[in-house]
């Protein structure tokens, strides 16, 4: 047995049909998160747009402002195909600046939120990615936490990830961030665009 | 205050009965996506079986096959207890082939999939694992990717991993993947059988 | 279009309200689990409190006891802020002792869990990790687990880890993990105060 939820013209007259519907209406009132979901993919509970920017540490001088370093070396994997390698289990670990525009922050300005958390490389053949992390967000417009993962199949120009969970102001959050490589600068820089697109919300 | 979703004959009776309750059956027209969930555990909305082939570097002769390779070497708690050690702390990366059937892709057939990520042993006593990846989809059935995690619990014949969260075909899927053993060959060989079953689909 | 779960009473009421309106009670009958989900933030559908105790291999004398090893050593990233480091990029992988109380095991006694997983350090100017584990229960009280992953804003009193999925008699469970640091003995044992509050069961 399996169940659709009820599609609608929208979440408040469902709300209000189903609470006078239930004699409920008064419930309402109380000051809990409630639970929303949306019933189309075409109509996220909650949309935004960031930046993330990768500096990796590259070994010699930029370790004020590198925020990723490799924690383990490529495989001999890594040079079998590639003359230069694809970096083939080579694990980076992240405390990455994420910002509402393309910019890096300036001075005392705060960045939207942190991304923390890894990614590694992951074929023989081309430059490919895996990626695992949380969105940390301690600024006026939000507290709490994001939790992605997601395979980043750089050969697309775009590819999604899975926000799997959320906390604070994005508690049990669920939804998909589409990312795109928005700028790179040799090995050690790069930035992400992120399309998030949440399809579960308490609010 | 908790909310038990409808249980029902079938899915479409339910999306009928609500469509013509709720006096909204034009909605149903248009082309987006919608959301299905199985109110019951014995009706998962969506079920498929795969293998996974793990083709371990062997560290000599096989980089053309393989399709994994150990990113860190089991740590000194490895060999605390077995003599040959079991591997705690080694953390292997793949990009292994997924198939429909038992076999390995002959010739130009393509995979039903690629499993992206990485395992990693976690026990000093036995051989034990955890797992995370992305089941990459991109053939004529699907595109798409499917996300999972969880505990290898080896000694168990049978052990369940979560499906955590897809994207394309697989939209925002939640659900249960069940592996198994299949066959192994020595160090550098194992296949596992997944069936997987979804409770949460976008159809 | 968006859809919003009907918030009721209790549960009961709602399930049987939508079973008579449905006119499907007898489906009540059935053996399967049911999906029971919280509309509320305020009400989990499961609550546990829990105490993870992560004892550190020193590298020396404590195999016996150790539950946990680096598989990955501090970046030079680490040393860059503090003189004794902050062990950016080490990461290490557990297989940890869980428990009801705040005491180990003595004797034959069974831990209520194992947390099986890893945490790395991940950021250069103070100490902060990021973890992603499963909770692995074999007692008689439950069978099955918890997968579990998010930021450990080492800063902060208590933070919240996502509860991402489950298994066996957590069967697609979601949820929220607070863990506070309860206690520590040097750099080589930690004990964690876990209070997970699940908002999505199957019962």
């Amino acid at each position: 047995m399996k169940t659709m939820q009820a599609p609608a013209a929208s979440s408040k007259i469902v709300l209000v049909m189903l609470l006078l519907a239930l004699g409920l209406a008064g419930a309402a009132a109380d000051s809990s998160r409630r639970r929303l979901v949306s019933s189309s993919s075409d109509e996220p509970c909650k949309q935004m747009t960031l930046y993330l920017h990768d500096i990796l540490y590259n070994g010699v001088n930029n370790t004020a402002n590198a925020t990723a370093a490799p924690a383990t070396k490529p495989t001999d994997l890594s040079t079998s195909h590639w003359s230069n390698g694809t970096f083939f289990g080579m694990l980076v670990v992240f405390d990455d600046l994420v910002t509402e525009g393309t910019a890096l922050p300036v001075g005392d300005e705060e960045p939207a939120a942190r991304a923390q958390g890894f990614y590694f490389y992951d074929k023989k053949e081309s430059y490919n990615a895996w990626f695992t992390f949380s969105l940390v967000f301690d600024s006026k417009a939000y507290k709490g936490t994001l939790n992605l993962m997601g395979a980043d199949l750089m050969d697309d120009e775009t590819r999604d990830l899975s926000v799997v969970g959320g906390t604070g102001d994005f508690f049990m959050a669920r939804g998909i961030a589409t990312i795109r490589t928005d700028a790179t600068e040799g090995y050690f820089y790069f930035r992400l665009k992120m399309d998030i697109k949440l399809y579960e919300c308490y609010v």
